[in-house]
């Protein structure tokens, strides 16, 4: 049984006339030929937000099954009401809940993993019906309870459902038109990439871009599906997202990114022994603060060293007071919260010399400051002032000749 | 293990300072001596109504599973909410829904009927938590589909699982202080009835009383446990719902209901003939419609028949648009939808006679007009103009004696 896999985000499925919209997609695939279409689908846009605000009011602690058995409301209810939708308008549809799959998880609630998906079930009821609608982002631990998958967990169940079901393709349908050469809001002339590749949209994702949840990336990657990100609202194709050895055209650099969650913090006059920085960076790790960016220097006379990293801006103030009350000496600790983080991705990277000197050349001429650098095999990340965001996207898209 | 079972209606679940309050209930409880306690919970007040205001933007059948998935998001969310309250408070507890019980029910989708509840889980949960919040109103059909009990259907979720679990007494906490003699917004003296028997309230319910749902009054009467309808707001003692042994004092008539949810219907005309009246009954009940109080009377020459009945006000167009379109002869069809229906309700009726008699005459002395009349072996219904309701009801009960 050949099956085609949908998924459909909050804003996708915001309201009656969004829903008539996607029921309008479904059957154009119906008419070309798609027999069988699963629907996965989001909670409506701003449901899930007001359900964590509410619980929030009782208990801040979200590893908590009950918050899972709140949050996996929003997508029970928009599956139900969509496939009650296609029903009334003549398609064949049931909803189906995570635990009613079953999409077996782990029990880490409010961002389980799924371990299993047992397909028997959807595969009998696809002999009933013509479309299953189901509820994203939710499942069932081995005890019996809901879990959830994390935000943006329904591009995983997507693409979870899609392995099952041996699929090679997922179409992921949004707001968007697909994946951009860089932000339009900021870069007027953007572009959408046709083909990306799986380490290229993971990079993006860790820089803050919120096309696709990273695990669905993961997981395409993993057993080698197609994920189609396209526009639920203009009939065009979007991005696809692909196997390095599927992207004929590598371009050096595929897209830039900007980051604006980070802040950085200087340690100065550390003396500079074996094992201090372990030393910091542990005491970052108990306290549970993800550092990124990190540089080292040492002074001249060779006895003290200075270190400049990035953690996520929710966790400055904490960083810096587990520093200050930690045993490390230091003569002085700065923190800077106005800093942004622009980052070049693109496979060709690797095989391509010179990218680096092209950025740091591009930002020089632009009078702009590097205060950190980081790179892997496909990215260059640089930390500059926030201030200058929109000159280094503007002129790095224009260097790397990323434009329309 | 003997386990103590309240159940909270709507408006005393509405919101966080109303959840404060069941918990500091429960907590008393607890500290009274029950050690293990399962609070069967409603949707919050307003929620469910809105579930199927959306719903019926797409669709007005509610025979329809999706209506249920949708519904029982409301006490999904309730359910798990107040369990992370008393969490948070100290009470070790935790949520469970219809189908992880499960309560297993037929599958008349939006009406469904509990046919078996599984106590192992719950006996076994026990083991772990003090308290279990079920979500009320909903169960599984044998198909793995979600069901929900119709309006009320949470008083029946707590009889049955008090049933299952073999408990004495059911605990329905409510917004008012327990069943009342009359409508206390009308009648001003009207006074909670102590002890009321199982066919009291059930002719009370079907009389548009909503204190209690019938079916959770049948379950209680079948099974001899005791319903105990109390206020969650004040701290007293309320109705108590038992066998008729096991009231005492019988009072001839208990309490007196006005239902304003008919309309009367009558033709005119009929030819007397065999079977007439047979044919207009079987062509209402074709058309789903239930009719309750009927009259026949034949006209002075014994040709035609008239004959009047009452039908609920939302079906009264359907109902005259049925008997006009059918092979029915009738001379003329009237109806009124500006009618009350006034009921006396006692189990002591059936062994005092002259009862009837107090009703006619006190009606009279009032100018009341009486159209139509009805009886069972503990009620005498009669219909009356709608504006004579609170007069007809206020003699009523004074002469009855049935005041402070």
């Amino acid at each position: 049984m050949s099956i085609l896999v949908m998924k459909f985000g909050g804003t996708s499925v915001a309201n009656l006339s969004r829903i008539k919209n996607l029921q309008q997609l479904v059957k154009k695939k119906i008419s070309n030929g798609h027999k069988k279409i699963l629907v996965v689908v989001s909670a409506m846009s701003g449901v899930t937000n007001n359900l964590v605000q509410q619980y929030k009011k009782i208990d801040f602690n979200i590893n908590n099954p009950e918050y899972d058995v709140i949050l996996s409301t929003g997508e029970q209810y928009s599956s139900a009401l969509i496939s009650t939708f296609l029903n009334k308008n003549g398609i064949k549809s049931r909803s189906i809940l995570g635990w009613q799959i079953p999409i077996i998880t782990d029990d880490k609630f409010s961002q389980a993993r799924i371990e299993k998906i047992n397909t028997e079930k959807i595969l009998k009821l696809f002999k009933k019906f013509n479309v299953l609608v189901v509820a994203g982002f939710q499942g069932i631990s081995l005890e019996d309870r809901i879990t959830t998958l994390g935000r943006g967990g329904s591009d995983t169940s997507a693409v979870a459902i899609a392995v099952a079901l041996k699929s090679k393709i997922c179409e992921i349908y949004t707001d968007v038109e697909g994946i951009f050469s860089s932000d339009p809001r900021v870069v007027k002339d953007a572009k959408k990439i046709e083909n990306i590749t799986y380490e290229e949209i993971l990079e993006m994702a860790s820089l803050g871009s919120k096309v696709l949840h990273p695990r669905s990336v993961e997981l395409a990657m993993k057993y080698d599906i197609n994920i189609h990100v396209r526009s639920s609202f203009k009939r065009k194709q979007g991005s696809m997202v692909v196997k390095e050895e599927n992207k004929i055209e590598k371009e050096v650099v595929t897209g830039i990114a900007a980051s604006e969650n980070d802040a950085n913090i200087s340690l100065k006059g550390i003396p500079d022994k074996p094992g201090v920085a372990g030393q910091i960076f542990g005491i970052l790790a108990d306290a549970d603060i993800n550092v990124d960016m990190i540089v080292q220097n040492i002074t001249d006379d060779g006895k003290f060293a200075s270190i400049t990293f990035t953690v996520p801006l929710d966790d400055c103030k904490k960083a810096l007071k587990v520093l200050r009350n930690s045993k490390i000496k230091f003569k002085k600790i700065s923190f800077d919260t106005k800093i942004c983080k622009i980052s070049i991705v693109g496979v060709g990277m690797k095989s391509n010399v010179g990218v680096a000197k092209v950025m740091f050349e591009t930002l020089a001429k632009k009078n702009i400051n590097i205060k950190v650098i980081s790179t892997s095999e496909i990215k260059i990340s640089v930390l500059i002032e926030s201030h200058k965001k929109k000159v280094a996207l503007n002129s790095l898209h224009k260097a790397y000749g990323l434009g329309l």
